[in-house]
């Protein structure tokens, strides 16, 4: 499939004009219209799926804010504009972009307000929990590795995760139930089932300015153009195997794509075709799932070598970046009482590897060197019984020997777990969403948002859940602000 | 700067014309030159350096390849086609590009008599050294990791680097030379002092040719035009600061930049602004060039944790890429003895860290848990007197308990050792050369070649020594061969 764009004088009839075109009807995209139209714009979305959405709706939406928003300041949260900075920038470097988390770190307590007063409900209260997603309607839960080595040591640790009010895993779903309404509530014109193209130039060559869309909808394709910009908000490329392969290949062996079915990397590629420059394309969210329960943090990983590689406390998608990096087998390590409903809550479900009334009985069961687990195990023992992990500082509550009974999960890519993945690299862009061309000059008439960008969250061994889609609201209204501004 | 193109209507005046254009004179360029002359191709070399080397001049120039070159023969060494083709994929995987690796396995006997047909001078000898590179005028060498766990259990090892005849380390110099001279040979027109600054297309947008380059030389912009091909064999970007910032920053902490000042990804560049697509550019070779001496094998690497991670017989660029994602300090251990005559021979020149006449006493002047240390120094020493390295599998050779006194070497990066680094990403081609857009389509009239493009070595992990030169070398002769048969 052909993304080059088409040029203005081969257009031979437009089907219509707004100042702003916004291609996906996700988080991103949602709130750019939204920013858009308050800022003046006669807006159209273009949506390929039937309805709005994008992976947003699929997600938890576990919206990651700080620096002291009302929801943390109400439940007794001292958090600074500095600690989330400096944890987000330790988290995502060296790769992180100093500018957009700045603003992000600086901007948490006001998008947060902005999300309110469009309507989207957050209780004053916070899940104690460790856990993925908040099930309950409770707003604050940690969703990152704030509290865990080696972060904890250098920035203030708060639950940023802000989870909508709602009972379920339904954050997703009514957020954009909320935005949709505010995006009707303003006119704007949405087409579901049509899907963008190819982009229009005023020109081919250096210079070139971005002025409309080629989108297919009742079975023919159309021209729209836009006066002022096109904002691309289209998703990432996790379900573009092609790419993956090309870029992210070691997503490929024993992963689960995560995210809709159109994040095929389609304004990411649109947007190379006119001189974008997409960086980071190798890096994504890699997730080994292993809570619930919270009880097999007490346990242990073990690489190939029966080493243990990580504190079990850090955030999920954290271990799992870690994980896929070692000699395998990867097995979960964990007592019969902290196994507990592992069964019914688990999303990981992973493989029973091996059980044992004794250490010894388990280990005979596992390929891995039966001497330096029963050493790693041994030593850990002795840290627990202290409360001090001397080798990865697993904190204290969840230090445990493994005694008695235990069962080893697992956790090898392609064994049968679930891990789940998705995509962090994109369009390079300015904070303002402008996205840049390989000589780092802006391309005029052109914004990206969400995953199309490349954002705040950067690397999979630093995600927070609620980062992207954090992202993707926060960096949707930039682009929509600077689009509706921009000059036609 | 900027790298966009100029189109063929802006052009006033072509100061030459030629079949081929050939951007850099280094190992790539060379063999492009010759291979587009021998093709019947009139062709000019553009140099932005007074005089013919690149990287490749400043290089070992230990000429990887196997599958039965005529010297492996001679020495005794049965390899065959699918042993190289097995190790490169597997040590280059998964981004590793099956069509490149297989035509490169297929070719290597070939490509080294082509070199000797030019003069290239191999002798029938094996230097048996684990060693960085020959000293001697010895010819076959092993260069990455074949002997070594886990490569060794799936393919048959066999010393792929091919050393020139000349004492020193004087591989690469020699190899320009003999290069530079048959390139005079042919009646190639050099223009040396002349940096390549943009493309010339044939017209703006899809479709686009190129047909030409702008150059600057003699204080001026002047303009040549090819009628069949422009060839870039510009280097990679490991010079260029602000592209290693964006696309491989975990290199800009600790290490050295190795290569020419010209590897600054301008034709990277030039190319990505008509359209062109760049892979991998997050990967890069990252070396600890702890040997020579040869003895320090006899060593255990121990990260933060005071865990090993490696075994250390495995080429220095995969221990490299492997010490860089552990938990810091990075110490290495070896007995006094194997020490030897490390700061007089030795590249890395690591400070140490610690001494002591027991373990116990050099333990206590590391920053790492000491009961860990002194638990895996202990498996170790077991292991070594069984000759069985159960963890890592390191050799029995280099198998050797760590008795007595003891050194301890930080190797942390940005602790005093050197870490060479350059980068592996580059323009997506063809087997032929042929650079793709980004929508995966030829673009008529360009192609590239050594580490301007992405070829065979992929990966730091997965790098053995002479593999960059033998896929410039190699890519570069397909790539001239492909643009001298082009049509005008």
């Amino acid at each position: 499939m052909s993304f080059e764009p088409v040029c203005e004088a081969d257009v031979t009839q437009w089907s219509g004009t707004a100042d702003v075109l916004v291609v996906g009807f996700g988080g991103a995209g949602a709130c750019a219209a939204i920013e858009a139209a308050d800022g003046g714009a006669a807006v159209v979305v273009f949506e390929a799926a039937s309805a709005s959405g994008g992976s947003t709706a699929l997600s938890s939406a576990e919206i990651y804010l700080g620096g002291g928003t009302r929801i943390q300041r109400a439940v007794g949260y001292d958090d600074s504009v500095d600690d989330v900075y400096g944890y987000l920038m330790a988290s995502n470097g060296p790769q992180a972009d100093a500018v957009k988390v700045r603003a992000y770190a600086e901007g948490g307590a006001e998008h947060l307000e902005w999300l309110m007063s469009l309507g989207v409900p957050f209780k004053e209260s916070e899940l104690k929990e460790r856990a993925m997603m908040a099930l309950t309607d409770d707003c604050l839960l940690y969703t990152g590795s704030e509290k865990a080595w080696p972060y904890v040591d250098e920035f203030k640790p708060a639950p940023r995760g802000h989870n909508l009010e709602v009972e379920g895993d339904n954050g997703g779903p009514l957020l954009i139930k909320i935005l949709t309404e505010q995006v009707a509530a303003r006119g704007v014109d949405v087409h579901f089932e049509s899907r963008a193209l190819r982009l229009v130039v005023d020109r081919f060559g250096p210079g070139a300015r971005v002025i409309g869309l080629v989108v297919r909808e009742d079975m023919e394709e159309r021209y729209y153009r836009a006066t002022k910009g096109v904002v691309l908000c289209a998703g990432g490329f996790i379900m573009n195997e092609a790419m993956v392969a090309q870029y992210c290949p070691q997503f490929l062996s024993g992963k689960t794509f995560i995210g809709n079915p159109n994040d095929t990397g389609s304004g990411i590629q649109m947007a190379q075709c006119v001189g974008a420059k997409a960086i980071n394309m190798h890096e994504g969210f890699l997730s080994v799932p292993y809570y619930p329960p919270a009880s097999l943090t007490h346990g242990i990983f073990v690489n190939g070598q029966g080493q243990r590689f990580i504190n079990e406390d850090a955030y999920h998608g954290r271990i799992g970046s870690y994980l896929a990096q070692q000699t395998y087998p990867v097995y979960l390590i964990v007592g019969v009482d902290d196994y507990g409903n592992y069964e019914q809550e688990s999303w990981l479900q992973a493989p029973i590897a091996g059980t044992g009334e004794s250490l010894e009985e388990l280990v005979s069961e596992l390929s891995i060197p039966g001497d330096q687990l029963l050493a790693t195990v041994s030593r850990y023992n002795e840290d627990a019984r202290r409360g001090d992990d001397t080798l990865f500082h697993k904190r204290a509550p969840w230090l445990k020997p493994l005694e008695g009974a235990l069962v080893a999960l697992d956790c090898t890519p392609g064994a049968g777990a679930f891990f789940p993945c998705f995509t962090l690299g994109g369009l390079d862009t300015t904070l303002d969403g402008c996205v840049l061309s390989c000589s780092d000059a802006v391309i005029s008439g052109l914004y990206a948002a969400g995953r199309t960008a490349c954002g705040v969250p950067r690397r999979g061994d630093g995600y927070a859940s609620g980062s992207s889609v954090g992202d993707a609201t926060f960096s949707g209204r930039r682009a929509g602000r600077a689009a509706a501004g921009a000059s036609a």
